[in-house]
C-alpha cells in the first residue's frame, strides 16, 4: 500500500519510521504547509507543498493526516476525503460524533473510506474499553493515563506570566489502581485518579509563589487535582524532561455466575517511550485496514469499532489462524 | 437473538447466567446427549435431547455447543453447522487449522455462519496478540498462564496410581514477566515461564514419594517444569481448591524510532475467579456478533479475528463512538 503523510510534526515524524517496519507499506512523499525546501525529512522521503496534494490522488492508497485536532483536522480530514482515503488520530473525545458526520458525508460523497480517531485512547484504549463490557456486562471500566507527558497541560502552563518553558506528567495513583482491581467498583473523584507533577522553568527572577499559585488554581487543567510543582533549571528540564513518554491502563471489573458469585478483572496497560511514535505505527497499521476494506468496497467514515482485526495485520488469515489464535 | 445451548457441563452451565446478563438474549433451552428429564437446569430453562436439536432450527438464532475439544467439537461443531448457526470454544491450538476447514467447509455449504475458538486462549488472548504484533511490528510477545487450575494437568495427576483426587496450578514465574516486561526480549525456556503446583490427595496407606516422583517425570505434563507437590486431606482440597480460577498475561515489547531507540510494553492481564463463567461470557459476546454478521449475508466459519470489535456490543454505533471511543 503506499502512504502519504499530510502535516510533518511529532506524529508525522513518527509515522515515517513507522512505515518502515511494515513490508508491505511504501512511503510516496511528505505533504506539508511549510516551504516543501524548508523541510528536511528523516529518511529523505520527498516533501511537496499541502497545496499539492490533490495532484497525488491516484497515486496514494492512504493520506495519514498528522495535524492537531483543535483546529486542522476538524477541516482537513473532511476536505482531504474528497480526493484520498483518508485516516486521522482525532483525539477531542467530545466532539467524535461532529468530526465522524462531516468526515462520513465527505468520503460518502467522494467514494473513499475513512477511518478517525486511531491512535491509543482514542484507538486502542477504546478497543479494550469495548471487548472488556461486551465481555462483562455487570461491571465498570475505568481509564487511567499516565505516567506520561500532557502536551496540553505543559501548554497551559507555558501560558503562565513567568513562565520560560515546563512539562507536566500525569500520574495515576496507585490506591485508586489497587481500588479499582479488588472489584469493589470504587466512585473515584478526578483528585482521587491523578496526580499532577509539573517542572517548569522560571525567568530569572520571577515571583515562583505567584506562577506555582496560578498553576495550581488553573480551571479544568489543575484546580480539581492535587497538583506538584517543582522549579528547575532550562538544563535539567532538557536533559532530563525532553522525551514525550506516555500510558496508562484501562481497568474493567465485572460480575459472573448465578448470582455474581463470580468476579473478574481485565486490565490493559500500555507504557510508551514515546507517545507520537507509538500513535504513529498505530495509524499505518489501520491504513492497513481501511485500504483492504476499500479495495473490498467500503466507503463513508470508520472508526477502530469497526475494522476487524485480521485487517490490521500484514499476516494472512491462514497464517494468523496457525499461529496468532 | 435466541440462543441455545448444545452441552450441560461447567461451560452450558456459565452460559446460561452469561444469557441473563446480555439484554438483547434470550436463552431457547438447553440440549443434552443425557436423559433431559435428569438434568435440571440453574434457571429452570429447558432441556431437549441432543438427537432433537434438528427440530430446533428454525427457533434458534445461534447455537452455543459448549462440548470438549478433545472429541466432542470436531465432529459436533461440523455437524451442527448444517442446521444451525454455530459457536465454540475449540481450544487445541495445533489442530484450529484442521477444525476451521471442516466447520467452513459445513457452513458455506449449509448457508449458516460459525465460529470457533473464542474464548479468552484461544480468543482475547489471540486478539492482543494480533492487535500488539500489528502496533508493534518489531517486536516479541508472549503468553503466560496463571495462576489458575489447569483441568487436562488436574486429570493427569488422577491418573497416577494412589490418587483420590488432585488440583494443579498453572504459576507464571514472576522473574520471566519482569525480564519481558523490560523490553529485552529474552529467550525463555518452559521451565523458565512456569511453576506447576499440584494439591493432591492421596489413598490411604499410598507411597506418596512414588506418587510425588510419577507426577515430576511426567513427559509433556511436568517433566519439563519445576513441579511441587504437596499431598493434602480431601477436606481440605474441598475447602480451599474447589473454584476453577484462572487467567494470565499477554506481553508484548517492541521498537520504534528511527533505530529503534524507542521502547514500548503492552500488557494484557486477566485475572478470573471463573475460567468457564468467563468463557461462557465470552461466547455469549461473539454469538451477537455472529448473529449480526449472518444477517448481513455472512456465511462459513469465522474466528475471533475476523469479527468487528462494533458487532460485539448491545450498544449501537452511535452510543459507542459517543460513550466508548
Amino acid at each position: 500500500m503506499k502512504i502519504a503523510i499530510y502535516g510533518y510534526g511529532n506524529l508525522g515524524r513518527g509515522v515515517e519510521c513507522a512505515v518502515r517496519q511494515n513490508s508491505d507499506a511504501e512511503l510516496v512523499g511528505v505533504f506539508t504547509r511549510r516551504a516543501p525546501e524548508t523541510v528536511k525529512t528523516r529518511t529523505g522521503v520527498p516533501v511537496y507543498a499541502a497545496s499539492s496534494a490533490a495532484d497525488f490522488k491516484d497515486k496514494v492508497d492512504v493520506l495519514i493526516i498528522c495535524g492537531g485536532s483543535a483546529t486542522d483536522l476538524p477541516t482537513m480530514t473532511p476536505a482531504l476525503a474528497e480526493n484520498f482515503n483518508v485516516l486521522d488520530s482525532f483525539d477531542t473525545h467530545a466532539k467524535i460524533p461532529e468530526h465522524f458526520a462531516n468526515v462520513d458525508a465527505a468520503a460518502k460523497k467522494s467514494g473513499h473510506i475513512a477511518l478517525i480517531s486511531a491512535g491509543w485512547d482514542p484507538g486502542l484504549f477504546s478497543l479494550n474499553r469495548l471487548y472488556a463490557s461486551a465481555m462483562l456486562p455487570q461491571g465498570a471500566d475505568y481509564t487511567f493515563w499516565g505516567r506520561g507527558v500532557s502536551q496540553g497541560h505543559s501548554d497551559a502552563i507555558r501560558r503562565v506570566p513567568g513562565v520560560v518553558d515546563a512539562r507536566q506528567y500525569t500520574v495515576p495513583i496507585e490506591a485508586a489502581l489497587d481500588a479499582v482491581r479488588s472489584g469493589s467498583c470504587p466512585e473515584l473523584t478526578t483528585r482521587q485518579k491523578h496526580l499532577r507533577e509539573c517542572y517548569v522553568v522560571a525567568e530569572e527572577g520571577a515571583d515562583k509563589a505567584a506562577i506555582e499559585n496560578a498553576i495550581k488554581t488553573m480551571p479544568n487543567y489543575f484546580a480539581d487535582y492535587d497538583t506538584t510543582v517543582t522549579f528547575i533549571s532550562k538544563e535539567e528540564l532538557e536533559k532530563n524532561h525532553s522525551g514525550l513518554p506516555h500510558g496508562g491502563f484501562v481497568i474493567r471489573t465485572g460480575k459472573t455466575g448465578l448470582n455474581g458469585e463470580h468476579t473478574h478483572t481485565i486490565e490493559y496497560k500500555l507504557t510508551l517511550d514515546s507517545n507520537p511514535e507509538f500513535t504513529s505505527n498505530a495509524l499505518v497499521a489501520f491504513a492497513r485496514a481501511i485500504d483492504r476494506m476499500h479495495k473490498r468496497g467500503a466507503t463513508g467514515c470508520k472508526t477502530v469499532f469497526d475494522v476487524a482485526p485480521a485487517d490490521l495485520s500484514v499476516m494472512s488469515p491462514e497464517e494468523l489462524r496457525a499461529h496468532m489464535l
